[in-house]
């Protein structure tokens, strides 16, 4: 992972799922991932919020807004106040998408929350083809950022291939997001990433 | 509504409920609208099928995507082809909006049927608030147009006043849209509306 | 249908789908159906409230408890009295079975009004290996009675096939469904049947 | 944990939330409890099915019945078959209670798997009034078992007190599923219970 970063240049984000693997995560990701099955794991949200390291929470599945908005700030109780609050799709009845993006839950947490908020089209869209679309509309709706899944060859991912990207279509997809910051009078900050050449 | 048309220069959409006010409604809107809860009433979607009037087909609260197509299906195949599709919101276990906005369905939409899709971003939050928001996202995400709730005085409206935005905030919400509609490279059409003048 | 009454002795319950069916139908039927997806046309619940006849009112697939009771004060408000209340399933996430049985209904409609409460077991599954276990289960929350759906051959229904009981199955559900109704303290109470013989 | 069970002579069940729970638990408890927000947390599975005590397992508030199976293969997958499926309610739209029971589910896992299916209509209904009839609903249906909330005082219980029945109330609940139990040609089966006498 420190070799990874160190390659690409890129920051690292990492799941963790249990108390007791916080510390070693911390010690060589940027930021600590709490995931949706984990949401209301509050032996977990205990331990990220006695880190240090900013901590990035998706939504649980058949979590409420304000569901996500206690989880936040029981992580802040515990003295950290670096949370990033993330929508990835709710569980509703439609089955045309594998999850309901959410987009409401947008302005809602803006109007609700100072932390950042950002949106994982990947997860809340479960297709490819519909990933750089709900990118642009979360963008216009007000997220502060995105999550989104590139792969080089999809087709060949051992999870989530159905919803990767190719990198030539997350350029595109980096493009249009940029046109709509703009559009909104906002800014895109990234920083130069060196995608690693595959011979 | 002829004489409102007529003042205003707007066109008309007006709702039907039942096959015999198709018409009626007819003779004086410029639109049919079918509301959510007519949308599988196929009496009627037969009648506007056999009208040559524009139908704004609205999406039930928990119709599927699917369903919404085979709807709009219907109508076509009673000879009228000029359907509009309008995403409205669907009922989720989320309580913090009156609907949830299946922000998915415009681009699923989009790749399943020529048809041209809009979304109504009052109903489909139920708060103005959040309106301009997701009617920036709807048409970042690919709507060919929006529907929105406006009144002179919201806290004075008959029904959906917490829904409805003032004039100056509805032509804030026109100038956001304009610049999200140029960022995709679209172009916003709108005809000149003299809006009445209250004494 | 009024030769079928009179052949096999069943009363015939009838579903009307637009205000002036109401009149025709209420000539030959001995109850007025109000489907799943008319229970917001209130068009039509106008026009069952004035005829006479009872009227079976079913719950939309995603109306909550409360808007089944205010569609049925609606029917009750225009002079009919005899409207009885129908759980038909609901829209969740859960794919297993075709809908979600909402079996809290039953004691909170009962709780809530003095109108009786049946359910139907064909539709809030879908399968008929589940509508005798459903049907039961009804009996037993306190539920007045079902609705179930039979055929001699299922495989052959133009509808509804897969969750349609063969005769010898039914009797079997009645059998268990009394030894219920018994054991609550309730008493079963049905007419003689005589089941067309098929040559 | 250890003197209750003497004085009453009651088994004991306890939640486990974290996998380094699992061994001190398992030492005073006759069976571990996995929560329904834990039902995915794969560590914990992991952990209880290298247990021997048996495991109760509640589904997630959105979890598929699938989904409840495959977390109970897991489980068995590690060794320990003693795992009790348990059904507590689902999140939908509906708001008159505090979740759904999914009935349907108790036939659709009595068909799919051998495993014992219990469920919990204090959770699943959220309010004292609604639970006797879910409970009689659950046996009726063909559940094995029920887990049912009892308190002396449930307004002074520290948490769930509205769907907590006073003892009085649960005798009758036992007497009325006794006789839905025989009804069904199955049999009741209790091991006699101290309770505690209050001075």
């Amino acid at each position: 992972m420190a070799e990874a970063r160190e390659i690409t240049g890129l920051a690292v984000v990492t799941e963790v799922m249990a108390p007791e693997q916080v510390d070693l995560v911390a010690r060589y990701a940027d930021m600590l991932q709490v995931g949706a099955r984990s949401m209301q794991n509050y032996n977990l949200l205990h331990a990220v919020g006695e880190s240090q390291k900013p901590v990035l929470l998706k939504r649980g599945l058949s979590a409420s807004i304000n569901e996500l908005l206690m989880a936040g700030e029981y992580i802040l109780s515990h003295g950290n106040e670096k949370v990033v609050l993330c929508e990835r799709g709710i569980r509703t009845f439609e089955t045309a998408t594998r999850n309901t993006t959410d987009i409401n839950a947008i302005p809602v947490l803006k109007e609700l929350t100072h932390l950042p908020v950002i949106l994982d089209p990947s997860h809340s869209t479960g297709h490819w083809q519909y990933v750089t679309a709900i990118a642009r509309a979360a963008i216009a709706a007000g997220a502060d950022g995105l999550m989104v899944e590139v792969h080089i060859d999809p087709a060949e991912a051992l999870s989530d291939g159905a919803q990767s990207l190719k990198p030539e279509r997350f350029a595109e997809l980096v493009a249009q997001v940029k046109a709509i910051t703009e559009a909104i009078g906002r800014r895109l900050v990234s920083k130069e990433i060196n995608l690693p050449v595959q011979d």
